[in-house]
């Protein structure tokens, strides 16, 4: 049997078909031209899926059901975006949309969600009952698997990871509190936390290496300066991971799961992050009595969305 | 059907009879000792339980089982006190230990998990599927309860909701880490904050009422303070409420449960801290689609513990 995970995302909507053993056998993506109405964006959804079904050599009947990934908040008992920033989309009833062009069963939940269930079921946190995905991007976004299933809070608009203030009255954050882990510990805090230090530091590896203009500073050209042995750079990325250590260690004293796993472009460095970031997280956690929860890389990439949105037939 | 609860401290042990609707018919308790071998506490434990099932009007046959809190790290499934700081507890098997003194199933669980299942089942959260119960006391304790059973985490060692860090590098705590919740919204953070205002403000009515003693101010000093119309102590109050509040959003980002019961002493003073602490929540908390977490009172003060203990039976 094969299933369908859908990324439904602000700039492409992602696809893919998915077999029993969680890999895409047959990808694909459009455009999202989020400014269309809801309808339309659905329309072209269902016209994606119906190719890459036919693509992959498949029929509707080798298919279970389609699971789709939306951000924002998402109804998932009756399969209605409740609300997407990004997408317009204000009470938008997917799975009814998505009927009217395929004859399909249709599973809709959180984007990050989705990433959490897609890490839980094949990648960082295999074999976990109990696992967080912390997804480090433009934002912080959080994935919480309890039991095996996707645990999002009573309407399933919780589990918002990024926005839990560490600091209070610190860095402004885009939700409008001040001091959230996502101001400290995202892609972008990172990117911020660089070009302060390198206007304070101009002969950084970080600004040569970005062409000597600040706004060309990337997540990966601090690590990229840190390996050429730069010490303005160490010196970011070691507190940037001191942030991201207290937010991870709430998580723990507060979740206790099994695997914490860590995504987003910066999980991409490996052990070179997740090695003095256990260290700086085993010393500020609860209790000792019992193992340690493992803190590992993500490892879908890009995929997770796709491949747990495929998976989300088995949650409800 | 009655339930026996007990809860096991690290001064009494208090243990009541309970009946379907949660009341406590027959209640006692004994001083723990807390000095001696496991088995001794353990032994006086169970002679409670007989002398109350027996001044009760019972017999052994008129009760389910009896439920435990304790407090530390429990292991529910084995009936172990893995760890308890308060008592010397290491590796207690209590199920096995009780079953020497009394024939009935035992079940045993963490205090503050207790306190939030009793709450739940009938309290301040009442009829909630997800419920959360943030006991303000000398520490802050944090019982989780999803879908109607407790929520530990993988080793039943998480929801340790006060040791959150909510202001990096803030005030010490108890834990170890620098600016958890416990360090700013428990009891004793409370009167430390008292005390420090008083100490720049030596007019105030709080140190009046505490008869020029620093070290008699307690929490119930600083709110009558506030009643009487004493400005320092309504600042000092307004000023810990804030911070409660910067950690019931986090759990509400987090965990979006339907309601928020708060516990303690400090919950006594009812609507004259919810009603302000619900405005600083509600302008923190993010999104908005959904119905507004509740955040109420607890209501079973110091019971919560023996009527949660005694819904355990229902929860494995």
């Amino acid at each position: 049997m094969y299933y369908i995970g859908i990324d439904l995302g602000g700039t492409n909507i992602a696809a893919g078909v998915v077999n029993e053993e969680g890999k895409i056998v047959k990808s694909g993506s459009v455009p999202t031209k989020r400014e269309r109405n809801h309808s339309e964006i659905i329309k072209d959804m269902a016209e994606l899926v119906k190719n890459l079904i036919s693509e992959a050599g498949l029929k509707n009947e080798d298919v279970a059901y389609i699971g789709i990934g939306s951000p924002g908040a998402i109804d998932s008992k009756n399969g209605v975006v409740m609300y997407a920033n990004n997408l317009n989309f204000r009470m938008v009833n997917v799975r009814e949309e998505m009927k009217k062009h395929i004859d399909l069963p249709v599973y809709i939940d959180n984007d990050a969600n989705c990433a959490g269930l897609g890490e839980t079921k094949f990648g960082g946190a295999k074999g976990a009952k109990n696992s967080l995905t912390v997804t480090l991007g433009t934002g912080v976004g959080g994935g919480v698997v309890i039991d095996g299933k996707i645990f999002g809070g009573t309407h399933n608009v919780g589990t918002e990871l990024g926005h839990m203030v560490i600091v209070r009255d610190g860095e402004q954050c885009s939700c409008g509190r001040k001091g959230c882990l996502e101001a400290y510990a995202s892609a972008t805090a990172l990117i911020n936390q660089a070009r302060s230090a390198v206007a304070r530091n101009l002969d950084s590896k970080i600004l040569e290496l970005a062409n000597g203009d600040l706004s060309k500073i990337e997540a990966k050209t601090v690590f990229d300066a840190m390996h050429a042995g730069d010490e303005v750079a160490a010196k970011v990325v070691d507190n940037y991971l001191e942030y991201l250590a207290e937010g991870i260690a709430n998580f723990i004293n507060i979740f206790e799961p099994e695997v914490i796993a860590i995504g987003g472009g910066v999980s991409r460095q490996g052990d070179f992050i997740l090695v003095p970031l256990r260290e700086k997280v085993y010393k500020r956690v609860y209790g000792g009595v019992t193992p340690p929860v493992q803190i590992k890389a993500a490892e879908l990439g890009n995929d997770a969305g796709i491949i747990g949105a495929a998976m989300l037939g088995a949650q409800y």
